[in-house]
């Protein structure tokens, strides 16, 4: 007779295509990423649980951001097709792998593809499952914080480099989401001189500026929007900063120049949206174990080596997720070669991920949970997460400190009159 | 002994792979675009020239504009590759395939992927040739006007559908190459009341308004602007229409309400870029039987059915054009497969087309010819070209009916401070 634990475990081999870039300048480059999917193939084989009978055969291929994720799906296409593709990331390439995977009915489940447009599942992306919060999940700490303050207009202003295209898709995100808003937009490309006159000019009939740029450029604007005293709170200013978190909280305004008393007291006029960091015990393995798979292949010197981003997170995850669905389809009758039952099982569920509770929307996207940081001493220039949003149940969470005057819309008038319009 | 002509003809199987649409509600369907197509065939095969060893075997296949194209081609793929393929005409379509394509060095002939995007002719879209202007020529347009004019800012306002996105990406054409302009965007999307106070408000601080949307839409904020007496010659509106050129000119500000009257006026001050008409006297069969197949196919009802249009003209270029450079290579010693000797040899030349002379510029895109129509009659309402850009040496030609008063921007800083601004 077969122990209870036994008669849950179903054998298959799983054929994994992972599609990550060997470019170490990605945060979710083969090197950091590839740990996390081994620790969590290891720790499903050797749990003993229900997960144990699955053999994933795992492939890591390259993607190069553009296309060669896609070339390389449709040149082994002719062959033997995977159970499961793990990523691509990037926007552009997920898109057309996501397509053809949907195509072949092969389930896609990916920290990347955040974009707006990947949240359409009836057709095109009907494969995909989306293991990190989209960008309209982010865009969701907006919508609750410009209910709760009851602002109504906002500029986007971006740098769009029309290559990844990371801040266009970011803040695409609270467009798409924002459209009961008045939303404006001001992009710039990367070669442009930044204008912050007429940045700052473009900014005077709304109330909130939302930025997402590189931090000297933030700096700039906000250097700009200080001595034009704009800063006085009669305008709410933001940036998002998604992936490398940990690199906030220590005072981005401070470069060691002349400048530095000016941006402290600018930036105390700056709040930025990011992903709330999470822990749990079970983590602090996980995070010591990434690290040494960093360390050994020699990735010293990469941006935020230190922590496990959402990327790592999230692959890992991937791999949890995909068992939990392939065993419930299998214990159903469905093959693994069905990914339309498979992909259904990961939607609209919460298990517990690597770092805490995953929960999985019914259109298979992560909801997300973020934090809002203000400066809380102007004089030390030091930030502290003064709010929460969860995404789960969409409360906006304010915290000890938080400060409501902060948040306060101040002299509007006044600051219209300020405009350096001659014709009045 | 073979004779001079003989000496010529090379004889090769060509496999042309063909993704068009079936859908008859596009311009470029298969049902107006093949006859051209098969008419290019014909006329290759029969004029006993040193094309008439080329046979080819056209395969038509379904385009959705989404993804279908891909999906056939990708699927098809294990099998025997085309040598030429003709289409995708929609964008993000295109955009996959082209990039299959070049992978596979296979010629990619389009007289769409019109997108400022298709012009990285460096990797992903390297095998891409454009028969049609694309929009970035169109945007061309605008520059030689602002250059002659003095123009320096200018706002653009779409409508963006999210799906196949022609505006967006006509108008992307121009902000892509106007980058040293003063150029503002406002989007807006179907689903939105249309705000003329909102745009209007946007427009007080550029001269120029560029639209791209539909003939109602134009209308409705032409109106509004007259309204506001924004269209008293403070500045300058302009919309763009590419596509179904022929439903212009007659007047679109009419509609038998009782705003025609203001209408007309306001539409005084709507200029309207468009493709410049060629004729040569060979057209005329070629057309008659187009509009001969088009009515064969049950073809009556749809949209400037009587007028062939750049996309049929373009793709039987298309065959044209390859021929040539086929012929080119083979004689060359290179083989049909050298996707990449063809495609070099269809660009940087000129050659006849089937409405006049085609000029393909040194990146594969064809050098493209607009027209400036404006109202030369206020009491008629009545519109005339006047004036012409012309691509292949960038010349802007004023024609009679030009009148240079009607494109002197009057009275700024009057119009400024008609601004609704209370705070002044």
């Amino acid at each position: 007779l077969l122990s209870p634990g036994m008669t849950n475990t179903i054998t298959e081999d799983v054929e994994v295509l992972v599609l990550l870039p060997q470019n170490n300048s990605y945060l979710f480059s083969h090197a950091r990423v590839a740990p996390a999917i081994l620790y969590a193939q290891q720790r499903l084989r050797t749990d003993g649980g229900k997960f144990s009978g699955f053999h994933f055969n795992i492939h890591f291929e390259n993607s190069d951001c553009v296309n060669d994720a896609l070339f390389l799906l449709v040149d082994r296409s002719c062959g033997q097709k995977p159970d499961l593709i793990l990523g691509p990331v990037c926007e552009y390439e997920a898109a057309a792998v996501v397509r053809l995977a949907s195509h072949w009915n092969i389930p896609v489940i990916s920290a990347g593809a955040l974009a707006a447009g990947f949240g359409n599942k009836n057709t095109e992306y009907s494969q995909l499952t989306r293991i990190a919060p989209s960008y309209v999940k982010m865009a969701e700490t907006f919508t609750a914080m410009f209910e709760h303050f009851t602002w109504k207009s906002a500029l986007l202003v971006y740098e769009d480099d029309k290559q990844e295209r990371n801040c266009y898709f970011t803040l695409e995100g609270v467009f798409h989401l924002m459209a009961d808003f008045n939303i404006k937009v001001y992009p710039f490309f990367p070669e442009d001189r930044l204008d912050t006159d007429d940045i700052l000019q473009s900014i005077y009939d709304t109330e909130v500026v939302i930025m997402c740029m590189g931090a000297d450029k933030i700096r700039e604007i906000m250097l700009a929007a200080h001595r034009r005293r704009l800063t006085n709170g009669s305008y709410m200013f933001f940036n998002v900063e998604l992936f490398n978190a940990s690199s906030y909280g220590n005072g981005s305004w401070r470069r060691g120049d002349k400048y530095d008393s000016d941006a402290r007291q600018a930036y105390a006029s700056l709040n930025t949206v990011t992903l709330l960091r999470t822990v749990k015990p079970e983590f602090e393995n996980f995070s010591m174990e990434m690290k040494k798979s960093t360390e050994e292949t020699g990735l010293h010197d990469c941006r935020d080596c230190g922590s496990v981003n959402m990327f790592v997170e999230g692959f890992h995850d991937a791999m949890m997720l995909y068992s939990i669905a392939l065993h419930e389809a299998m214990k159903s009758g469905y093959s693994k070669k069905n990914g339309t039952a498979i992909t259904s099982r990961m939607w609209n569920r919460t298990f517990e991920g690597i770092a805490g509770q995953v929960s999985m929307d019914d259109n298979g996207d992560r909801n997300g949970d973020f934090s809002l940081m203000s400066m809380t001493n102007v004089e030390e220039g030091t930030y502290e997460v003064v709010a929460n949003y969860f995404g789960v149940n969409g409360t906006f969470q304010l915290l000890p400190a938080f400060n409501t005057d902060h948040f306060t819309l101040k002299g509007r008038h006044k600051a219209h009159a300020e405009t350096p319009d001659k014709s009045c």
